[in-house]
């Protein structure tokens, strides 16, 4: 059992250097110190400090959980020194300016670096996850003075950050927020009220955590159109950055989770003695977009939070199978010859080549959602950036849901190839399955995921953002032509994206007139555009295996290419024909479901 | 949150009196003392058991695991309290002669009463449901002496029993078993070895534990056909009954899991100081045969298991959609409206639907298999007791992996459903959820399961099961004559069923000659086949509905039917339609897994 094998590298250079060409990059402006050389030396130091520090507590912190005791909440050691050392790296300001001490890496690196730490340990990657994400939307929306109090303290990590959205009245439904801001007369709001699910929001890792809270000033409109943002800090911030008195935020408790156990998810009371200070950042009642900004990151987070616990189950399972010896092949009937290693039984190797399908594809969307968010700041015309935000805003429900299915699926597997092994906790595939589950919930269920894309979305723009997919499936379509055993896919993937655009025509009447109808069954729709995401994700990887194939350096090399082939075979003969079902589905309108009555159950 | 809704009692009256008929087994020579009100009156103690003493400690046990400090292993008192309220009811004998304490119910019956101890705590009820299968072992195939010995300790609960197969070099592969058995001078004989997974292994729960276990006598074949069984109790058991001393099997430790906490995990020695004594069971190398016995017994149980966790987590997501409000329509967008509560929203709606097909499916499912076990044993003719002996074997790999699957997969929705409460430990949900995972694995995994189904089931007796199964089908299609809004439904079973012989006719040769390529997608076949069996269950369900509904007592009754109706057609078009794809790619003999070798992942 190889706890700490966290990443196939030879896929990550894959995916970074072959398919994304993040060597380009180092033309930009902006990257133009860097090289695939320091691309590589941030990657290795990632890699060191995430195995090093990282992952040997995953399992620790799992069994030992936060503790409260009413007055601190305390964890095991690991936890901080783990942070300490990712601190020391400077990776929490990895993407930012060299001015804030940051060291301009392209998104792509960062992420990728990202990704190292949360296939580690996901729960300790959480709070440097969330303080990046938190320092960004400062950094984009923020005051000077907001810059100059928090910044350098978050890039630094000597605060983290969380975001305060969800109250107990309110899951899902942000319009229903109640908690209030009024102004105080010095410019800033006293803020009351309840968040609870707040990941991060107490602990004694860093100095001081700075909260991002959505709350109402009182007079403004109902609904998500009166929320405003503000900045609370758990201790105030003196002007030159020292540290002052708590503010009135109180941890009202801890929430007890299946699995990703070691973030703190909190019950925060804000300002219980009428005493809780928050600064307002940017507009009034424009708070939610602020707030998206962040949630979208979190959402891509999410997602590679998910790939990335599949990954690791299955390099844990590959490594399982290749080392257990189990029965004989069905046609050999004598017990006298010598137990095959699992990884001979055809049924081992179809839940090896689905884990391989699902983690590799969904990993290669994530990179390249980053890569994205690189062309969104730094691409070479307006046009180019405007596309990319738009496409990365079509694409982000299916970064954040389909890695959170299909990637729990990948580790329900990787427990089925250890048998019974993989249920117990001596082994360390069912904690990445019990930490997985919770990513199809948080940061907005799959039903939230669903209604966003099907009813926001593909119709934004007058469908500008679906136009623009299905220009680059073209691309990639068309670039298989001198590929001959790619073919058959192109073909797979282009019959399933006209089935999906007259899924979409025969929709849109409904989407404009009987919203709830043609919203009913949104969540086959995100199944069926997910798969097809990822059909042309996978057939991306095959063209530049193939490609490569003839010049492969060794023969450990043209086997990696082989294998990006055959898995990429794999998903368009075994998924994506499902996605023709469920299009016929949701272009009858199916009412199944809406016309079932509550009292039927 | 009600802890301890275990079941929807007008459902299993549905399931037991109006869709199995259980009363006409009255008619039948054994069980003509009984009637709907005994059966009834059964039922209900159960059901105050279950309800009184089984699930208020349910979330106890998984937070408070059975420990072993080398001497002992101690567990919370409220297990030995529950279990000895069910040894007070005599439901450890519910089917048995009455000359054994037993109270000759159907099959039927008793394990419907079985059910409600599964939903109310699997792991608790799990001691209770392996001691009755060692029973059954022991009174088929026991010596006269075996019987005297055990059989009343057992019936009564005094002993418990448990099945000790799996070795830690052989899981699956039971061919490689070593224990070994020699004969000593006596007629008994001298076990050693080690034993793994071996559920209620130790606890002081019982004055006694027998366990049935497997293992070779010197000289004897190797393989399967050397295998012999052995009755070995941990406290030797004198000619009157009376317990003797202790016998030399020793817990080596308990294994730690995900779920299904309270029922022990153990790892088992036998015969470390070389006084382990055993008693053979039948004939040497027959031990596989009488074994299986057991496992086919403990397969359906495991499926039941898998059904009333989903049925559980079912109900408490129904509850919770009803009660908790959360959000407004998609067309409204008016915040000064009040929240409606869950269960009005669509994709809401749809999860629940999902379980509900899942899980009241696979129950029928369940409970048809103990309907079938009592036509085998007290059915009319000897050719109907056949009939039913065969559908039984060929059913078994459905009955124990269809659940396992798809009821885990109802625990995710209800999950879901929940929320962020959904995987926090302060809700009953998730506790479901990890304990359902087991039951894909153990008594035989997924993969053995198929391979069962497909190389053994499907073509033993030349298709004698597989003819006997489409005729039954085909009286369900027939029967759906008068019944107008379930034609479409008959017509695609008819369809699917025929896709389905098309397929095994496609794979005849290569199950006969190419067997691992045959057996290749052998999981695809048991998913497939699995789905036509429950697409089956829920016709014959919504016949009885659509025949009951016009004469419904009250609306609430009509709305039951309804609900019936409705979720039968949730399944057929939603789920059904997945079968013929399957289908087309087992037709193909897809290589894809097979060629893709060990070196490519």
């Amino acid at each position: 059992m190889q706890d700490a094998l966290i990443i196939n590298t030879r896929d990550l250079d894959f995916q970074l250097f072959e398919v994304l060409q993040a060597e380009t990059l180092t033309r930009r402006a902006r990257h133009a110190d860097h090289s695939r050389e320091t691309f590589g030396a941030a990657l290795d130091t990632a890699h060191a400090v995430a195995v090093e520090t990282f992952a040997p507590h995953n399992r620790l912190l799992d069994e030992h959980e936060p503790q409260f005791d009413g007055q601190r909440v305390s964890m095991p050691d690991e936890v901080k020194q783990a942070l300490d050392a990712l601190r020391g790296t400077g990776f929490l300001a990895a993407g930012k300016d060299y001015e804030w001490g940051g060291m301009q890496l392209p998104s792509l690196i960062s992420f990728a670096c990202l990704s190292l730490f949360k296939s580690a340990n996901i729960a300790t990657s959480s709070y440097a996850m969330l303080t990046t994400a938190n320092a960004n939307v400062i950094e984009r929306f923020g005051s000077a003075t907001q810059k100059r109090k928090y910044l350098r303290a978050l890039f630094e990590g000597r605060a983290f950050g969380t975001m305060a959205l969800t109250e107990p009245q309110a899951g899902s439904s942000l319009s229903d927020l109640v908690t209030t801001a009024t102004p105080n007369d010095d410019g800033t709001y006293s803020i009351r009220g309840s968040k609870i699910f707040i990941s991060g929001g107490d602990h004694e890792l860093s100095e001081n955590i700075v909260h991002l809270v959505l709350a109402r000033i009182p007079g403004g409109p109902p609904g998500v159109k009166g929320i405003s943002l503000f900045t609370v800090p758990k201790f105030h911030v003196n002007d030159d950055g020292s540290l002052g008195a708590r503010n009135d935020v109180a941890l009202a408790g801890l929430i007890h989770k299946m699995g990703w156990r070691g973030t703190t998810s909190t019950m925060l009371s804000f300002g219980e003695h009428g005493e809780c200070v928050g600064e307002l950042v940017g507009e009034p009642h424009h708070g939610l977009a602020y707030m998206f900004h962040m949630m979208n990151e979190a959402r891509i987070g999410v997602g590679l939070g998910a790939v990335m616990l599949g990954y690791r189950g299955y390099l844990a399972s590959l490594d399982y199978a290749r080392e257990r010896p189990q029965g004989r092949r069905p046609d050999n009937k004598n017990p006298l010859d010598p137990q095959l290693p699992l990884i001979e039984h055809a049924d081992v190797r179809r839940m090896l080549l689905a884990q391989k399908a699902y983690v590799e594809g969904a990993y290669a969307l994530c990179l390249y959602a980053a890569r994205l968010v690189d062309e969104q700041h730094t691409g070479e015309s307006d046009a180019a950036r405007a596309d990319a935000a738009l496409l990365l805003d079509l694409l982000t429900p299916v970064v954040k849901s389909w890695p959170s299915q299909w990637c729990l699926e990948a580790n329900s597997l990787a427990i089925q190839i250890h048998g019974g092994y993989g249920y117990t906790r001596e082994y360390p595939v069912e904690q990445f399955y019990r930490d997985n589950r919770l990513n199809m919930i948080h940061e907005g269920t799959h039903g939230i995921q669903a209604i966003d894309l099907l009813g926001r979305k593909v119709v934004m723009k007058q469908g500008a953002a679906l136009a623009l997919l299905a220009r680059e499936i073209r691309h990639t379509i068309d670039a298989t032509r001198s590929h001959a055993p790619l073919h058959a896919h192109a073909q797979a993937l282009d019959h399933a994206w006209r089935d999906l655009s007259l899924t979409v025509e025969a929709l849109l009447p409904a989407l404009a007139h009987e919203t709830e109808r043609a919203l009913a069954n949104a969540n086959a729709f995100l199944e069926a555009f997910g798969h097809i995401v990822l059909a042309w994700t996978w057939l991306k990887q095959a063209i530049v295996a193939s490609a490569a194939l003839p010049g492969a350096r060794d023969e450990t090399d043209a086997d990696f290419y082989r294998g990006k082939l055959h898995a990429c075979q794999w998903f368009f003969r075994w998924e994506l024909p499902r996605v023709a079902l469920m299009l016929a589905t949701l272009r009858s309108l199916d009412d199944t479901t809406l016309e079932m009555a509550p009292q039927w159950f």
